[in-house]
Order: structure tokens, then sequence, then C-alpha cells
């Protein structure tokens, strides 16, 4: 991994999902572009010292230097943009698979060298447009291809966000710093960050390529240079006509990406912020609510799920909360302490005691022709 | 890890939370009663062979004879319910710490039995209800706590499930069958596995417990046995109202638990199928949205979360997903193959590249006087 | 009418729901109690003086001295519930058809004495259960008839408010001070007043009458006498499960009266608050929106419908604002006043002529290849 | 009225919001540019005679010729767009106050001399923008006017139908028949019907004029010669930001019609199918949901509410079906028939007196410590 170190948001949320499935191991890394930070940054997340390095050139030489057998599988490259080029240039050349976080490049020039490079080496290069992932994201695409809504006719993909509508960058704030930095973020700024998921969201969705488009683009924040809100009209392949809207100065916004897929035969609905529900609109039948999990699924989505419908995804990260209050007990009586009540963040056996009393309390309910049953006392500790 | 092997659902969640943080590892296991079965799972999940057994007793023997670091730190229970008792005993009493599924045992005096056990051995013991994992639970809890909405006068929980409408035990459906036999389920069906749920729920939110009911259990699938249908009338300490609906025949229902707190200054509701938000109705203003990840969150709430607010938390699998995706692939060319662009789900350099010709455009239109702006052809491959 | 004068809000909802077609006109009353307040009431709602009386018996006697042809054709009677059974007797006595406020009256002993007159004077006689009337609580009843959910296995229906939250009667709440006094209300508070709204919702959706039933009611508001909170279990013909919950303490709810009806084969689930859609779940597809005026609904649906899909009923509302708005600028010029730009509710010919440039521009921009088209400016006034 | 006659849909919509208050009584008429047609209709909704003409021109003479007191207050023109300059332009020469349905005429020519005209005569000159009317849409523009959210940044406007997704004026679709028809419409299609509405909706709550704009139209069904599409990008007054979309070929939409307005202090939505909710999300807290007759709205918003919160307005109309049901019986009587009681579509008294054995058995089980409580059996008839 590059980049990613103390204070990154992505570079966690890169390590989660790669935790996730138990498939991916992070085993090397250069976390910063300051060297002492990165390797801190390393020791943070138990990276072992001969593969904890200071600088990516240093990991990409030791790559090359160990055998193929404990070499890594891939690089993923999660630094601020303008540092994408080089990272993966030096990586993809070498043959090293590359995942690299989007936006890609800030040129089209550089970005078709590290096509042609990807090309010639036969390599995986992957962009991490994660939208794409979502279970109803490919349920759609799907529908799309099978041509449950006809031809389509006009696409509007709409990306709010409200956390850019004060000047946070000037406050301090490391992830706004970087973004509304010309330097390191490019030529745009909200169309880079959030605008190039809507376009990607779009294309592949629809499976239409963007032919030309009408930008209207502003920096509505006082002092701000890059764009913090953009308005697109498109022209998608076979004249389908689009709009695309990025903003994040859509103040109450938090991360409100939304695509609406309307055809000759049928609309699709779908929206980040409630991702577990396709709406499906047949031009002769009422708006279906099509979820994640059901059985009426298509194959793609219906791989794409870890859980049964109903259990929406978070549900996988509030279990393991539960796991983390379990272990930060587990470490405390280690240490010869004990967390207070109010500081254990999961059920305990009396909470399950508990749990079991209630059970016998209504079985002996449903049973009786008496109104109230009461509750068992607690056996005394 | 005693359970949850092959075709287990709750054993393969166990793992995935686990996964998620990096801070927990299954390193040893018996994950079947059937012995075959138990080390073919453990062979699945990657168990090494000298700490992958057939019986939940040789694991407990192994882990006793290993020195101290390399023993367990816990065992997670994930068998039915029927077997949680025996495993549970033993464990605790060897001074293992214990998670265990819920509901924890069949009867009270099993239950005390094991409170019993833990206090004397002073281990861990965790029953793992997951739903007050969710951040906005905690937030509910800690602002009821905080006096938020007063004094509370009524609570009303719900847990709707759909999938046993129809006899599906009878159809071969493995989750299905246990659930709803009384050798393996215990003396309750919907209570047992969603109504404890439920009680969980509403006491760690509230901070009351239920002293009497009055309760009406159903078997409304022709030919079921244990109730499949749950209402009950509560009375929680201080005379508190209160409601409880459990049911596995509402049809459409996916895993619709729901909890409502009436306060004497206010009204706070959460359901699991969105939980990133908490309704919080005052009574002097309007409604408002708390979700996951707001600055103006409590303490508990705002330590649960892994990402900003207006991620689902389902992001992460999505995320997840692109990973599965790219694994794939680079897994293909170990094997000299090549996935197709169907096959493909993730997004590769092509359509970074695309991606960043779309933000050129952009760039050019929004500085150009005339209505439309085409787009570059790609370089040729 | 009898009954609905200066301060009540019920007599005025009945007014507005008979002037919406055209087809029902008030021409006679007895709007109080008090004979001074009765006919101050009916000067204000255009009452001529010799049908405009200060008792009901005064009401009664007049329209019996009149010839058929110009007598009333039903009596009215929105008075508070204690007065309802003399005035309903009276005039279904004397053969005039009555429609009457819920609850009917006190006690059965009384309801069965109107029927038994009803029946004698073979008169119309109708109770004002007004839920039933929105299109979509039709169409879940022809639903159910018609089988689409199968055999009715469990019934919720709920209704909560807040207004009684706290103890508004004691500061001079009119209609808070008649429904929480057993003196006027009778022996029930929310269980008369929204209760029997909910039980007269569940059966005429299902059909099924309730046989019986455990109550749990409650007055959780501090010095409150009647029930202000009621949960019940119910037992419906043919063993059918049922829960209805109603209350007025619920902070933040508003008029929350929702029904669901799980079936053998799906469920169906209606919201008072969002009237317009019925979700109708079958077992083997997914969650399908009804919407009122959708070509897919039944006949009498169809027919109870004023406007096309997706114009929410409230739609009439706000139409009638405007021409309120308008009426008010009419009758200022009427006095020789003028309203001020602020003042104006309504559109004036100025911004309709805004609106003709603005599509002017849209049209002219439409076919220029010119990036903005500038509006052209009003002309001078 | 003019126009409006058998057939129109939006000239009902006039009579019944004119009826809802009772202030405005329609005397008289030419409701059709086709003689007969336009008395038969106005026969049907019961003008008189010497008031029912067979052309707007016999309508203004025949006014012009009645003494003051009798005279109509206003003319309401509701007729295809071709006919409203004429007809305006001659009532309001006249001096007599004009109400005409939007969009205004197809010219700034027109309108610019409908303008003068009306200020000449010094008379009201209304269009009929009737979303404007809704009580949340004036407390949103109450709320910009007091600088609740700051100063406006940006805003987004959007209409989207989809009735005609289909070539419906091919197959004798009425109302799709003259809005796609040039001759009768004007020079636009959708954009005249509702997107003229759109920008109406977002002048009203922003104050804020539309200086310039870039637009694309398109006519997506087959055959169709007016725009059916429409996305426009738009410059405010003072280089706020806007968009406007409004498209009639959006399968599975109705009648979304809404607004977000974004200011540096927070933002506001509206979504005319919930009309009855306006969301606020202030910068610095949660988003807050105000609704209509809430105790916390401003005082325009207040007084244009004629049911408390949580009744939504479509409650009058589901009231005034129930009066239609009862008018039905009543008048089958009056024939010496009797309706069926699957025809009944209201409560009858011994639905009343179900509801009252119901609240006694409640009372009964309330105080009783048996579990259940059977409800009495109806009085014989």
């Amino acid at each position: 991994m590059v980049g990613g170190g103390r204070g990154a948001f992505i570079g966690a949320v890169h390590r989660h999902a790669m935790a996730l499935d138990g498939q991916i191991e992070v085993v090397a890394g250069a976390l910063s572009s300051d060297p002492d930070r990165a390797r801190a940054s390393g020791r943070d997340i138990g990276l072992r010292d001969d593969r904890n390095h200071g600088t990516w050139q240093a990991l990409l030489d030791d790559e090359l230097r160990r055998p193929a057998e404990e070499r890594i599988d891939f690089v993923a490259i999660v630094t601020p943009n303008h540092a994408h080029y080089d990272v993966a240039r030096a990586f993809a050349d070498a043959g090293i698979h590359v995942v690299c976080d989007k936006p890609l490049v800030h040129s089209s020039a550089q970005a078709d060298e590290l096509v042609r490079i990807a090309r010639a080496r036969d390599i995986v290069f992957a962009v991490t447009y994660n939208y794409i992932g979502y279970p109803m994201v490919r349920e759609a695409r799907d529908l799309v291809r099978a041509g449950a809504i006809g031809a389509i006719r006009k696409v509007i993909v709409e990306y709010h966000q409200g956390w850019l509508a004060t000047a946070v960058e000037a406050q301090g704030n490391k992830q706004a710093g970087w973004r509304t930095d010309p330097a390191r973020s490019g030529p745009v700024g909200a169309m880079g960050d959030i605008g190039t998921h809507a376009e990607n969201l779009l294309v592949t969705v629809t499976g239409l390529e963007v032919q030309g488009l009408c930008a209207d683009l502003a920096s509505l924040v006082p002092g701000r240079v890059l764009d913090d809100d953009a308005s697109l009209l498109l022209r998608l392949r076979g004249d389908v006509r689009g709009v695309l809207l990025a903003s994040q100065i859509a103040a109450g916004c938090e991360n409100d990406l939304r695509l609406r897929v309307f055809g000759s035969t049928g609309t699709l609905a779908w929206r980040q912020e409630e991702p577990n529900t396709l709406v499906h609109a047949p031009l002769d039948g009422p708006r279906r609510l099509l979820t994640r999990g059901s059985p009426w699924l298509g194959r793609v989505a219906g791989a794409s799920v870890r859980l049964p419908s109903g259990h929406p995804e978070g549900f996988l990260e509030a279990f393991a909360n539960i796991y983390l209050g379990i272990a930060a007990d587990i470490r405390a009586r280690h240490d010869s302490r004990q967390l207070g009540p109010e500081e254990r963040e999961y059920a305990t056996v009396e909470d399950g005691a508990r749990g079991v009393r209630f059970v016998e309390a209504t079985v002996a309910s449903a049973r009786s022709d008496r109104k109230w049953t009461a509750l068992a006392e607690p056996a005394a500790g």
C-alpha cells in the first residue's frame, strides 16, 4: 500500500474493505510521503519492519528483490491525486498489478500512458470507483442490459455533499486542504473528487459513454479557487440526453449520490444513502422495490451480497462493533483491569440470562388465562 | 469457534465481523457437530490442521494443553441453540472467555448456572445480541440516559420477518429446519429467534427491565409446532407500558426491527433497515433526523463509526466487492486465464482514463462560450 | 347541522367536505348548545335567519313544519359525544336521515336503540368514520375481498397522536377539554376518540369482526382521569390475531394512523399520513407501491379520486389557497384598497409575463450554439 | 368561467378549489369553444339558462349588460393555452378581474399587452400557478426571506411526469392531444405545460429572477413535434447558479415537482408529492422536518392550512368521499331504491353500534384480571 497513513480517511477504508472477506492481507507499505510518518503509520497497522518503507521507491525496490512467492500480489495507491501517476507508472512498469484510487491522474496524456503500460505488461490495473460495487447498482446495470426498461432516453446522475459549504480548508481540515488545492488535487475540485464517481456510475449502469457536454462550474464559497459546484448537460452515445450535478456546498447533504435512468418502457432509480433498494417503475404497472438479497434478483447482484435481505449491509459493522467491545474487555482483563458496566459495549451473560427468563415468562403467559405474568427474579450472584 | 461450518449463515457473519477491524483472527475451531464436516469446514476457512478439530471437546482439550501465549483469547459459540449450554459451560469452567450466540440457553436454571460460573471464573462472557452495536442505537441509549426525552412512558418494539410465511422447513431449508424444531430450538420459535433480540434492544435503550407481561403466541402456518407469531403487552419497571411484537409470517417484511420510545418530553424512533438515522421528536420543535457520523452525536455513537455520515455502513461491503473483483482477476492471471470484460467487476485503467477525458472536457466547456464540447477519443490501444 | 359552531374543529371539516363536490349545501342549523353562540355561528356561515336556530329542538320542529320539498335531506350531528344520542334519536324518530360523528354513543344500550329506530324508520344513518373514505383504503379492502393476500392471519392497527402529551386540557385547550372530561367524552378518552377509528378501519378493510380482546389502558399524563394510551390484543373472527394500539401521548406523532394486514400470500400496509400509497407485498415478488389514480387500481378506488396520480389530494387545498388569495384581492378592490406585493398570495399577470419570456429564452437557447441566452427585460409599466 | 367543460381536467379542479371554502360560486359560463358542448357542460354544473352561454363573447356581452351587483366578480379562463389571449384581453379591457390558467400566452408581446391593460384598468389579473398555494411552499419562501438559509448559492427545480412516455396523443388522449399540438399548445410542450410551473416555483421561493439560461430541449418519443424533455442551466440574479429539469417521459413519475435551495447557512427541500413536509437542513445541526400545521411555522403558512398537522390535506377529500357515499344512499331512497351493503361507501349506525360494544369490552378488559374478554353480541334486528 502506498499512502493511507495516519489521518488519511480513504486508506483506512481500503484496509477495512480488504479485510472483510479474509482474502487480502496488507503485508508491505510506504504509507506517507513523509518517511517518518510513513514508518510510524506502518507500525500502527502491524507491518513488519523489513516491509515498512519510508518511500514508495524503497518499497518497489524491495519487492522486486524478493522472490515471486513472497512478493505482493498488487499495490494499492491511495495517495492524494497528484502522486498517483509516478507511483502507478513505476509499479505497472515493473509488472506489478495496480489498484489506484480515483481520479486516476490529471491529464489524458498521463492516463493514456498508464493504459498503454498496463496493456503492454498485461497487468490488472483497477481504479477504485467503489460505488459500482453495490449489489443494487450491479442489478441496475444488468436490468438495463436485459432490456428491462427498453431503450434509454435520459439519464440524471447527482452527487451532493455539504461538507465544503464553508471554507473548512482554511481551518486546518486535512481532507479539505488537499481537495481544494490545485497543486495537489489537479485542475478541478468537486468534479474530480465526486463528479468522476458520478460519471463512472452513469457509464457503468447505462453502458453509454459521454460524447459531448456543456458545463457550468462554480466556486461558490468565497476564497476557494477550484470548483465546488458543477452542473453539466450531457449527450451520451445514441443522442441520449443526460444531466450531471455535483456539488460539495449542498448544506445538509451527506453523501447523496443518486442515479435515475429513464427508458422507453420503464425507469430505474437508485440512491447511495439507501443502497439496498432499487426502484423499478415499469410503464405498465406499479413501482417495484427491488431489495438486496431477494430471490428475484439477477445472478451478479445475488453473488454480491453477504447477508439476507433486510439486513442492511451496515449490519456487519454493527456486529463488528460488538466484537470490538468484547475485545476491549478481554484486553482489559489481560491488563488486570475490569471495565465498568457502562463501558461494556456488548451484552453479557447476565443479559442473556434475563432474555431466558423473559422467554420463560412469555411461554407461561401464553398458556395462562390470567392477564399478567410476572418475571422471575434473577438468581442471586 | 464452535459451530459455524458449511451452510451455516451466522458463523460466516461472525467471521466477517471479526475480520473487519483486523483485531481478531480465527485460529482454531470445531465447526460442526459432524466431525468430517467440521474438519472440511475448518479447511475452507484456512485453519491449520493441528487446530482444526472434529469435536468441541477435542478443541477444548487441545487449547488447555497449549501454553498461554498461543492459546485462544476466547471461544465463539455459534451452534444451534440446543448445543450452547454444554459448550459454554465447559469453556467457561476452564477459564476461557466466551462469546455465545443468542438466545443463550433454554431454561433459566441453565442460564443462572452460566452466570454463576462466569462470575466465579471472572471471565468475559458475551451474548451476541448484535443489534445494540449500531451507532444510532447507542446514541438512542445515551440520549435516554441524558434525559433528552424526559421520563419514559411507553415503549413499542417490533420485529417482523416474512421468510417463514410458508412451511419452508418442509422443503429442506436448513435455517428454517432447526428454528422450527422444538428439539433444537427450545420451547419457542419466533420468540427465541427474534423476540429475544427485541427484548434486548428495548432493555438496552431504555434501561428498564420487563417486570410483567401478557403474551399471545400463535403458530399461524399450518403444521408448525412452535410459535411463528407473538404479541405481548409489557409492564416495565416504574409501571412503564410496553408492547412487543415479533412475527416471522409477515410476508414482505425482511428484517424489520423497530423501536419507538415515548417520553414525557419527546420521542425516539429507530429502524434497523435504515440504521443510520435516529428520529428524535422533541415536544417543542420539529422532528430531527440524527444521522450516523454527524458532529452533534454523543461520544459513544461517534466512536462506533468507521465512515463519515452519508456513507451508509454497507459502503464498506460495496468497497470490499470491488476488491473481490480485483482479487478474482489477479487470481485468474495467476492461473494464466483472463477475465472477459463482462466478468470484470471493477473499473479498469481504461475507465479511469475515460474519467480523465471527461474532466478535461468539463474544464474546457466551463471556459467556453459554445454550448457543446465534444469528448476526445481515447488513444488507440 | 347540529353543533359545529365557532371554535369547533370538526364542524368546519364537515362543511369543507360537504362543499367540495357541490352536491351538498348547509341550509339550516343549531350550531351550538348555547343559543346565542348558535345563532352567531349560523350567521358566520350564511344561514338564513329563519333556519338558524338556538336549539336543536327548534331546528327539528321547524323542519317538520316545512313542506317536504324544502325540508333538509339529512341532519349532520357534530356535537361533543355526550349530546349525540338525544339528537340522533329525535331526528331518526322523525324519519330524517342522520349523519352522526363518531363515536356514536356511550353505551351499547343506546347504540342498539338507534339501530332499532333506524331500521324501523328505514332511514340512512351514517357514522362519520372518515378514514375509510381514502381511495387507497377502499383499494385495500377490495384487494382483501379479491383474495390478493390469501387468508388473513394477523392484523396490526395503530393510531398515534402526540397532542395530549402534556396536560393541555388544564391550559384552556377546548378540544382537549371535552375529550379528557368523563362527563362529556364518556367512559374512555383515547379509545373513544381515536381507538374507534382504528377499530373501524380494521374491520372495514379485513371484513373480520373483533370477537375477544385483552386491553391495557393507561392515563400517562399526571392528573388525567381518562385513558390517553391503549394497547390491545385482539382475536378476530376465524381465530385471526390482532393488535390495536392507540395513544395520544406519543410526542412527535401527528395523526399517525397505520394498518398492516398479513395474509397467507401477501401483506398490505397503509399509512394515513401518506394516504396516496398502498404497499402490497406479495409473497413471491418485490413490494409494489400502489398509488391513487393509477390505471391498475380497482373500480371503487378509481371512482374515489378527483385528481390524477401524483397530485396528492391536498393539491385541491393548495389550489383553493390560490383562489382565497385572489378573492382577498378582489374584496380589497371592492373596498377601494390595494394589497401590497407581499400580501398578494397568488401569481399576477406580471408573473405570467415573466414565464412567457422564460419560455421564449428557452426556445431561443435550444436553437442556439452559444452557451448562454439572456432573458429579455420586461416591457416598461 | 370560460372553458372547462365536459372532459376537461383542469376546469373541474378549478371548480372544486373554488367550492372548498364556500366563498366563490360559479354563476355564469361559456364552458367550451363548441356552443352545444358549452351549454350541455353548463347544465351539468347547474348554471341557470340565462347565464349559460355558447361563446365567451356572448358571456361577456351578457355580463356587461347586467347591473354591477349581479355581475360576476371575476372570470376564470381555463381553456387550452392558445385561446387565453383573446379572452383575457377582452374581459380585462372591460374592467372585469381575470383569473387565467398558465402558461399565460405564447409570446411576450401578448403578455406585455395583458400586463399593460391590467395596469391601465387597475384590475386583479391572476395566473393560476397553483403550486405556490401549498402551505409549506409559502413557509419555504418566508424562511428564505427571513434569512434562515443565508445567501442563496444554488437552486435545483425538477418536474418529472411519465404520462407522455408513449405516444398517447395518437391514441385519442384529449389532454395529450392539445398539449403536444403546436397549434394549440404554442411553441413548447413540456416546457410550457410544466416547465413554467417549475420556473414560477423557483422564482416565488427564492425571490430571484432568471437572467440567463442554457437549454437542451428534446422530443424523445418518436413522432412528437414539441419538446417532451427539457434540461436547463440557469443564472439567477446575483450570479446564483440554477438547474431546471422538466420531463414528461419519465416513466413511473407521476407529478414529481421538487425544489432544493442551497444557501450559505442551510438548505431547504420540498417535494409536491409529500407536500406537507419541508426539510430544513441547517449547516450546524440535524435536518428538521417542518410539517404543515405545526405551531413553530411562520404566519402565512399557518394561515394557509385548514386542518391540524398530521391530517394530510387529502383528508378533506376522503371526508368528502364519505359524504358522497351518504348522498348516494339518500338519493337512492328518494328514488325508492336501497343500496346493497357492498354499495354503501360509508359507516352505518350498525358500524357505530359495533364500535360502542368494542369500547365497552375494552373498558371491561382493562378492569379485569382475566386475559380475554369477549365482545357482546349485537342486539337482534
